[in-house]
């Protein structure tokens, strides 16, 4: 029997739905949530995703404020920016849009925003605050992940959970979030032996990998539910004989579909859960600034 | 043939040499360094803890200052000795004694250290640089489990590592530490499935359950390495059929030994190299403020 899909952009609907109910609550009472994002230079690609970005805001009612920086701005000019968003209460969350000047230590400015300001939850702080198990924003792709698992129905208490990949914006805090959760958690990267084997043990299998389909058919135990992480824009031949791009994940879905008991597609799978979270993370950081 | 006894006391005093030549190195080009230690009331454990560690601080040429608070001292005290002590450029190290005022918040205390102060490494800002492999303070006793893994002499890298505990001073970290160091990490709690079968699999077992002798034959893989963390103190009916007190591990050692390649006693393991890293952390911290 082939896999359930798990749908992606029908779970960050969903999200987004939810999302926007909590900004209106918030908008009754006190005000809306604001978002401030970080853009230094005139990078053409860096313009277009600020302007995606302020339009998904405006959509579910978050405020957006745009701080733009020169191309050539110091480190100094950056933190200095950093520090009066981290001081003004008017902002619940500030991102620092990629890529910033060459100048800049990413960073060490990273770590500057206030953790209860970090809706990316990239900083060094974040993640010490998850592993304490304390209230913190999380890294967007591994919360997307985790509820992603969540969707899939898995009883997590107790499970046995495999993530290959040790990055610090998604495998360790995916494997934080699992051993929280109570799974029995192994994380697994480029030195691990028998990979296939110690990925098999998995009734939870989380590649963050970023290898075009590293996990084929004899990665996968039986019924496991395995979420993709990987986003790979490969070069490829058709059936019509033409090389064409396409975006492939860490997992050879078809493979891998005929043994999962559920599996995220690539695209469609971890990609658009991952964007509904920044927005529902600026909203968690609103509402324990305004609560 | 019996596992390789991993003598604690003898690493330990090797590590105080060590440690007592940076001081001399420190002392001799610019100065001693300086651990402060934050003492509220006059718990009798306490003062005499504080003493020990005065004495202890003094054999190597470690400066030591002893900083009391009354026992009924409010958090806004406490908070703003923690900030004198973090802005007094002399002090390299910060530990706060235990008990602290009932009256405070231990945690977000330890939270206010400096993480270039906190010697504990008893935070989730040390926590989280040590996952984002940054310089950092690291809890000294996952590191002593991990000068002992070091001391075994087996190869790290592409190992299989179990870890049996999550804790956030020890599990956690030594997780972390072990992954930063390229083995596969699995993470073991009390909700693990087949604990003994998982933990078979660790040609490293790090154990720190807090539950006496819980590690029988059956959770040992011939000749691992075991690190055995816990101390629990147990009542025990001796040979000569008198009850009396002892101090044993989480692993039940005499079975162990039979099966493993290297295994730490309880006492004389983990316990006097923890010792011995908390004053090789106040070194690390005044060599990166001298530096």
């Amino acid at each position: 029997m082939a896999a359930t899909i798990l749908d992606g952009k029908q779970l960050a609907e969903q999200i987004r739905r939810q999302t926007a109910q909590r900004v209106q609550r918030l908008a009754a009472t006190a005000r809306a949530p604001m978002l401030a994002a970080v853009l230094a230079g005139d990078d053409g690609g860096a313009v277009l995703y600020a302007e995606s970005q302020a339009k998904k805001c405006a959509e579910l009612g978050i405020a957006y404020r745009l701080e733009r920086l020169p191309g050539d701005a110091s480190q100094a000019d950056l933190l200095s920016l950093i520090d009066r968003l981290n001081r003004d209460d008017a902002v619940d969350g500030v991102i620092l849009q990629q890529p910033l000047p060459k100048t800049c230590d990413a960073a060490a400015a990273q770590s500057a925003v206030r953790p209860d300001k970090d809706v990316e939850g990239a900083s060094p702080m974040s993640l010490g605050l998850l592993a304490y198990g304390r209230p913190a924003l999380l890294p967007c792709t591994a919360l997307a992940a985790w509820e992603l698992i969540k969707a899939s129905g898995i009883k997590v208490e107790g499970a046995n959970a495999v993530v290959i990949g040790r990055s610090q914006i998604v495998g360790r805090p995916i494997g934080l979030i699992l051993m929280q959760n109570h799974a029995t958690v192994t994380t697994c990267h480029t030195r691990t032996r028998d990979l296939p084997g110690v990925a098999r043990t998995g009734e939870i299998l989380v590649v963050a990998a970023g290898r075009p389909r590293l996990v084929t058919a004899d990665y996968i135990r039986p019924g496991a539910v395995v979420i993709d992480v990987g986003t790979n824009r490969v070069t490829e031949t058709g059936a019509d004989g033409k090389a064409a791009k396409k975006t492939v994940g860490d997992v050879d879905f078809e493979a891998a579909r005929q043994i999962a008991g559920s599996i995220t597609p690539v695209p469609g799978g971890v990609g658009p859960v991952t964007v509904a979270l920044l927005l529902r993370n600026v909203v968690e950081a609103a509402e324990r600034h305004i609560g």
